[in-house]
């Protein structure tokens, strides 16, 4: 089991939780990245700010997910950052919960969601196909790996159909109908993009002190450190015959 | 396997296709309906409407299944119809299917499907909840039927991620993640109803002989009277324990 090493990744959603730990944790390896891109909504008084002015590496981009021309100018930036090389990881963790249930989901509540969590990941996967290519023809050897090109869904163990997990303490009906099709989407992207050497995979993170962790109302299991440090080194072992797969941050396979 | 049996049924998207099919062949059961209510979007000038004037039984719905007012205004002009009694089955069968491909998917595309295939369908649960309880509270015997109260969500094979059903034929990215989240909404349906005695499953038709399943370019092997005699017989046998099922149109489980 080695640790993750890329020359350039992506993490959206980094201004807190989840995201913001894959970043920490990123920078912190003994190779880190040449490149690690944090986008945040607000990319003023956030706390990547903070981490940027120490590493010169971490580039803060602003991104919001639900809107196309925000994406586009994201991968615009990004793109000229890399200077003509590729970017090997896009990690789609931007994500929103509410604890709607069966009875007062609502039509508004389910588009915001599907728009977060579902449509978002497509239009990033668009935008950045053409740095993620070069990434993949960029490096060496055959095989596919998060090195060379990779998507990372944030799903969702809320998204399992088999599992419905934890029904009885949150509905959040929205939420597992947007991570449900998350997994969908992760399917189709890890099929359509194979001919491109791109690997994709949808995540469970676990159940993770995060403000959307917490929102509950009992205190989850996991710190962030926990589940991050699990997910990068599920990643850094990830294989062409991962690619479509749904893991949990111990590498364990999630039902749909 | 008797044939089905219900006092009231309503039909979405009853203008054309299987929709229509359904509605014809429940009228042409040896025991037919008291009530069915088949739901277009234009309710002059279309198909259903011929039928009416040959069936009593038969009554015509205005319905925009995408509009929350108009989903109102439809179960309150059922409710008093029905003078009372409740609604036993909603057959939430109206969809539609784009044929885009990973890389020509957009935020649009995704959202209308989202909207029709999978957000209508739990709008239609919420406002014909009341109908649908008052059914089950009025069925003899105890267990669940879809003679006593049922929700059925005309799903596909498309949605589910295990399959990836035709990938290289159609991409449908939109279609196959909307009846993806359509299977996670059944299962919700499935949890949150059971207290109420309602039965809900999803079903895939088959590949059938509509303006849909024509779209893709080759025939479907199926007509629409052999998928809607096939689905009603399902349905006709369906018990307490295929509540939040996906079956397909002979009765055997299709993966999620
Ligand atoms: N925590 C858990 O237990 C858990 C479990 C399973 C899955 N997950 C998944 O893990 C991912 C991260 O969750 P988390 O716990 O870290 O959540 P979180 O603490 O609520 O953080 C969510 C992040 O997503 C960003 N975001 C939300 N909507 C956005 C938009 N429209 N555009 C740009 N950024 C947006 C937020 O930005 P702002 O700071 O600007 O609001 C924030 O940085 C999500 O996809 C979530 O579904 C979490
Ligand atoms: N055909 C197949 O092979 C196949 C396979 C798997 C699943 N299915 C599913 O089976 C169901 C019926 O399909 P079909 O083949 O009969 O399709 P179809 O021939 O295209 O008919 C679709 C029906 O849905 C109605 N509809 C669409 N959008 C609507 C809206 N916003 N409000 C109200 N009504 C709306 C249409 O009304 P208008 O006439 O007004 O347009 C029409 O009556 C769909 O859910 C489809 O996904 C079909």
């Amino acid at each position: 089991m080695g640790e993750l090493r890329v020359r350039s990744v992506l993490v959206t959603g980094a201004n807190r939780g989840i995201g913001l730990g894959l970043v920490q944790h990123l920078l912190a390896l003994p190779n880190p990245p040449e490149w690690v891109f944090a986008t945040c909504r607000d990319p003023k008084g956030q706390r990547a700010q903070k981490l940027a002015s120490k590493h010169p590496n971490l580039v803060i981009v602003p991104l919001e997910v639900t809107d196309p021309a925000s994406i586009k100018a994201a991968a615009a930036s990004v793109g000229e950052r890399l200077k003509g090389s590729g970017l090997n990881l896009l990690i789609n963790n931007a994500g929103i919960a509410k604890t709607n249930s069966l009875d007062t989901e609502t039509l508004d509540n389910m588009s915001q969601l599907f728009t977060t969590n579902t449509i978002a990941p497509l239009l990033l996967g668009q935008a950045f196909l053409p740095l993620l290519k070069k990434a993949a023809q960029g490096s060496p050897g055959s095989g596919m790996s998060c090195s060379k090109a990779a998507i990372v869904n944030m799903s969702s163990i809320g998204g399992s159909i088999k599992e419905m997990y934890l029904w009885e303490a949150a509905h959040c009906v929205a939420y597992r109908c947007s991570k449900a099709a998350l997994n969908m989407l992760t399917r189709c992207q890890s099929m359509g993009y194979r001919e491109h050497g791109i690997l994709c995979v949808a995540l469970h993170p676990g159940w993770v002190q995060t403000d959307m962790g917490n929102a509950a109302g009992y205190t989850p299991p996991l710190t962030v450190d926990a589940s991050v440090g699990g997910m990068l080194k599920v990643l850094s072992n990830l294989s062409e015959k991962d690619s479509g797969a749904f893991l949990d941050w111990e590498g364990n396979v999630v039902a749909w």
